[in-house]
């Protein structure tokens, strides 16, 4: 075993879409437990698009990530040594570990991961923070009620996917819009979405008149722009709008125009509301229950996308979400997985 | 007394500004009341910035008013001759009667106007609909915390003046955007504001940063435009935006361009939620109750600007509120109004 631990670090603020000249590969010696603490060997970095929000100096719902600190990631792995009560050597463990592929840590923010209900990797998507944030944003920003029309963008995305997926579990009629026909058959073949609108090939707009032809009564917003103008516009009285992300403006350099057909809330009494995962940490394992229930009962289907080649690859992975190049939970295999048997 | 009934009808649908070509003057007979009916004489119309989306052919909270027909607007009058029960002859009501001169009702939509507690006028400002609509919007809509800091754009209109007056009263910080230096001394010296911006001599995100600089917990939005952006770019985690109206658009002849802020609800976990006074008909008295007890005890102000000019004034009058040229509720007297003993 190597003793040499590679991270992926902020080396500059990226004007734009993050490259090459935005990351910095260094080394150092694989940290050693004090009292109370553990290493870490990760396995899987999550990739996400609030990342790109982290590389902005700005004020945020989180400090951004400074130059020169290894990057904010969501990560499970292996304890590879402990001076830690809770944490055994060999367990396996989901934290921001961050985009390294060692990682010290006391346990705070620490999950132990349960891979008798799924994967491991399915803990950094459909049983992490994509699916809590699909749940929460759902059952209790967009108050999800039976036979609602449910409309979700980014659908096939980490967070898209199990949204649509758990609105189809709970009675609702549920409309994804993707790009591109291979993600739209997903969504309405494999996911049991009712329709699918391909934005790439599409009017949203004319898509949700024909699918939705009396209206949203809930819409779950990963990507802004376009779209949710055209969403905004198809609302039904009492609609709630679920503000998650807006991938399509993250790496816009210019500002980008607000959704002019706003006033559709005020037509129709809606509400247009953000949220942030980590406000819900106290009904984390309730979400996680929910959603395991929905996972082991076939309810539910997680699909991640494993990308390989190591965090050096980290950069170029984390554009694959840019491009909407991802269908399901985009992940990143940090390393070999060593077998429990060989630890 | 003369029989002839005069009322302003839509001619054509404005394409931005509404102008003379808007309306026409029309003529006929006071109408005679059949049974379970009565006349009324419109001493008072209102005029509210609503009415601009009335005249559009859009798809809306209410249909538009159709080509031909009398405008719609709430007034106040006095029963001149009736068949019906519950209405006595000089009895005075507030209704939808349009700009008309003289109205014939059945008593759908009529509330009996008190005048022990205010003069006629009021009960179309601060006892009527803009009343209610600040009410609710702050109280239900916007859910008024002792504390709060509240930032109300269009401060010195009809519900905005009243709004401000309520959270006042109700423990919170509150400041005002207005248009001009005697609206915004009016706000902080008559009505009690804790401050005024005046956008059009400041920036409104400076005023804003200098006068809430913790941010704004609850921001009513009369008017739309930048200032509704610069608002939602200084809200605070959880802040509420509360969607009243969007003055600055209404005469728009090209879209006009959406929030670009709009992700700040992200962040700050906020909401934006439009609302119609009108779905809170079965609590009005409770917020009619309200106000009168602000406003008998001292604690709120009423002020109506009353227009003179008789009905022939209406569009004319009407674009004041685009101007900004009133202050407090905008009111048109219709005619001479006579006294009680006369009748």
């Amino acid at each position: 075993m190597t003793s040499v631990n590679r991270q992926i670090r902020l080396a500059q603020r990226p004007v734009g879409r993050p490259d090459e000249s935005t990351w910095d590969l260094t080394e150092e010696p694989i940290p050693t437990p004090g009292d109370g603490e553990f290493v870490v060997t990760v396995d899987y970095v999550s990739l996400d698009p609030a990342m790109r929000g982290w590389l902005n100096d700005a004020r945020s719902y989180v400090p951004p990530v400074g130059i020169g600190e290894v990057m904010r990631a969501h990560a499970v792995g292996r304890v590879l040594e402990s001076r830690h009560p809770d944490y055994a050597v060999g367990e396996v463990v989901s934290g921001s570990f961050g985009v390294t592929e060692h990682a010290i840590s006391d346990g705070s923010g620490v999950q132990k991961v349960d891979e008798s209900i799924a994967p491991a990797p399915t803990w950094l998507g459909a049983l992490g923070f994509p699916g809590l944030t699909a749940y929460f944003g759902l059952m209790d920003v967009g108050k999800l009620a039976e036979g609602d029309t449910v409309v979700i963008s980014g659908a096939a995305g980490a967070v898209g996917s199990i949204a649509g997926q758990i609105a189809k579990a709970k009675g609702a009629t549920v409309i994804g819009i993707a790009g591109g026909p291979e993600k739209c058959a997903w969504l309405t073949e494999e996911l049991g979405f009712d329709a699918a609108i391909d934005y790439k090939n599409e009017s949203v707009y004319k898509g949700l008149k024909a699918a939705a032809p009396k209206g949203i009564d809930v819409y779950f917003d990963n990507v802004g722009g376009e779209i949710l103008d055209a969403a905004l516009s198809r609302l039904r009285k009492g609609a709630r709008v679920v503000l998650c992300g807006a991938i399509s403006g993250y790496n816009a350099t210019e500002p980008q125009p607000g959704p002019a057909h706003y006033l559709s809330l005020l037509i129709n009494r809606a509400s247009m509301t953000g949220f942030i995962i980590f406000d819900y940490l106290d009904r984390y394992q309730e979400g996680i229950d929910a959603l395991s229930e929905l996972l082991t009962s076939g309810k539910m289907t997680a699909r991640e996308q494993i990308e390989i080649g190591g965090i050096t690859a980290f950069g170029s992975t984390l554009n694959l979400l840019f491009d909407g190049a991802n269908t399901g939970k985009l992940v990143l295999e940090v390393g070999e997985r060593t077998h429990d048997s060989e630890l």
